[in-house]
């Protein structure tokens, strides 16, 4: 049951059902009696489904040992997700893909944190008026942290969603997503290689999206009570709807798509390097800062939270391990300083 | 510079200057040329930092080998901090008591986290209005996390706030704070020695507290999202003004001198105990839920993140080490069961 406003965001509660473990995953996710798999919903759940498949498999080969392990669930209402996680693999320590759709209804505050800040217009002037605004939204989300600390960690989400008319609010769609690397150390041929690989996607569907998408990655990924981000970026994007849907499904498509080939190699090259102890110390800080920019800023996780998912295909993100230590000391001049360095002060990669 | 409403909360900037540090820490916070040291400002500036001269001395003592390390830092327009931290000592592996003063200005989203969403009165309507809430904040606040995973993790804040008329809100003044306890396992001697060192606090100054205050604390301290406390509460108040001021400092007072008695017993009691990996597994993920209640619920963390404060300081509550598994087993009828049932379904333990 949605609430509205200051409570729905307080009390966390939202407007989505309570999750039903199944036996299996099943074809679609969609409520069938309402989403033909010809329109766009359709079209995007398969090709979500498609890739969790694809960048599994790709995963597993690479690690050679860790299996991923997979939860499916659904709703009463409809909807309903396929989580995979691999942990204590060869390779990855932790890693996950999920997909998920939901309809539900959210308060206006979670439809803020969804659409980012700027796009709320809560008609009631405080946003405490009763109801909540009716959505659709699929999507396919990843994180994977490798054991080697010269290995980057990985991030990717892709995901659609439409909103109904509210209030006089109109209904709108949108997609939003992106893919994005965090090293512990910079690897500046690794960084060419991965923001290349997004810059040729992106160049093939408009050559304004790579240099606008790695800026918005770039302010995006900004922990600000950190002064620094937290990592080397990629691209992001959301509420895009300036074109025809279908272009910038295609567009969205073919990022996704991009995933194993911009990042796989990386963690090839790295997954036998020699490290030191204070390099693993060192990957578990940074670590500890990707926990608090998911838990503190990251769009996917705080919408997650405010509407009730399943809390553990929300926070699968999180690593394995996290450390906090009291200033810590970065000497200057050393490679964990030039890691901070590069995420306090982006670099052109391609 | 103090920016107002939904930008001061996304860009985390409030209404507070940039530190500086300093050599040694000051005899006093305050702005000596407005704040008389006989006034409620100058009492509870004295109170605090002499708690943390006991309570630092008394944990040294008990840990026999760690050392705090002292940080102190004043702002330019009047108030600063003196951070106190002890890492990778014998008995504990990371413990922090800070205390620090602020004058400053807070965005009226900031006024809403620090006070409460209950108490938001938004004279804009939409909370965009220019300018910020001008404040003064003290506080003393605690976390230690030791090494054994049956010794519990502690945390205490004793804080007093007043504000200044803004926008037709009369100034205000109030008291929060509390202490609470965190084990990764149950042990119910410690838990009413620990209650029922506060209780007898309370009972002193008012029969009606205990129960107010440890229903508080168990409401206070619920992550919503893993539907369980952090822990197994104590005491916790906040916007407390129903009396005369001299009442409430005074049972804020006791309260805050009743940390070594309620705490330090239960360490001196487990910090030899023999244990497993997979008790300091459990103790590990114990501490992740710990983490995640600070960055998305915890009150003093949300208001320093948004008001930009000196974030080693905001932040030296997160344990040294977390970790997250991925859907972790708990064996029904298992000490680690009864701990999760313990944090899902308060008890009375005084």
């Amino acid at each position: 049951k949605a609430t509205a406003g200051l409570d729905g965001e307080r009390c966390g509660c939202g407007g989505i059902e309570k999750e039903v473990a199944l036996e299996a995953a099943p074809d679609s996710l969609l409520r069938d009696e309402i989403d033909e798999a010809s329109g766009i919903r359709g079209r995007f759940e398969r090709r979500i489904r498609e890739a969790q498949n694809a960048i599994c498999a790709a995963v597993e080969a690479e690690d050679g040992e860790g299996r991923f392990r997979e939860d499916a669930w659904c709703r009463p209402g409809g909807g309903g997700g396929v989580s995979r996680v691999m942990q204590n693999g060869r390779v990855w320590e932790k890693a996950g893909v999920g997909v998920s759709v939901v309809y539900g209804t959210m308060p206006p505050e979670a439809y803020r944190a969804a659409r980012g800040a700027a796009a709320v217009k809560s008609p009631s002037g405080n946003g405490a008026s009763a109801g909540g605004v009716p959505f659709f939204a699929a999507g396919i989300s990843s994180v994977m942290h490798p054991h080697n600390p010269f290995a980057p960690t990985m991030h990717f989400n892709y995901r659609y969603f439409e909103t109904e008319d509210w209030n006089g609010i109109p209904g709108q769609w949108w997609f939003g997503g992106g893919t994005d690397i965090t090293p512990a150390y910079v690897n500046e041929a690794d960084m060419r290689h991965f923001h290349g690989t997004y810059k040729a996607v992106c160049d093939r569907h408009d050559p304004e999206y790579y240099a606008r998408f790695k800026a918005w990655a770039d302010e995006y990924f900004f922990c600000k009570h950190r002064e620094q981000r937290r990592g080397l970026g990629g691209i992001f994007f959301d509420d895009l709807n300036h074109k025809p849907r279908d272009e910038i499904m295609a567009f969205s498509s073919d990022a996704l798509g991009a995933v194993e080939e911009s990042y796989l190699p990386l963690v090839r090259a790295h997954k036998g390097d020699a490290y030191t102890e204070q390099n693993k110390r060192w990957q578990a800080m940074r670590r500890g800062l990707y926990v608090e920019y998911n838990l503190v800023y990251d769009r996917g996780t705080t919408f997650g939270l405010k509407t009730a998912g399943r809390i553990e295909s929300i926070l699968m993100s999180l690593p394995l391990h996290a450390r906090w230590e009291y200033c810590p000391d970065v000497e200057p001049g050393s490679p964990e300083a030039e890691l901070v360095d590069a995420c306090a002060h982006p670099r052109t990669w391609a």
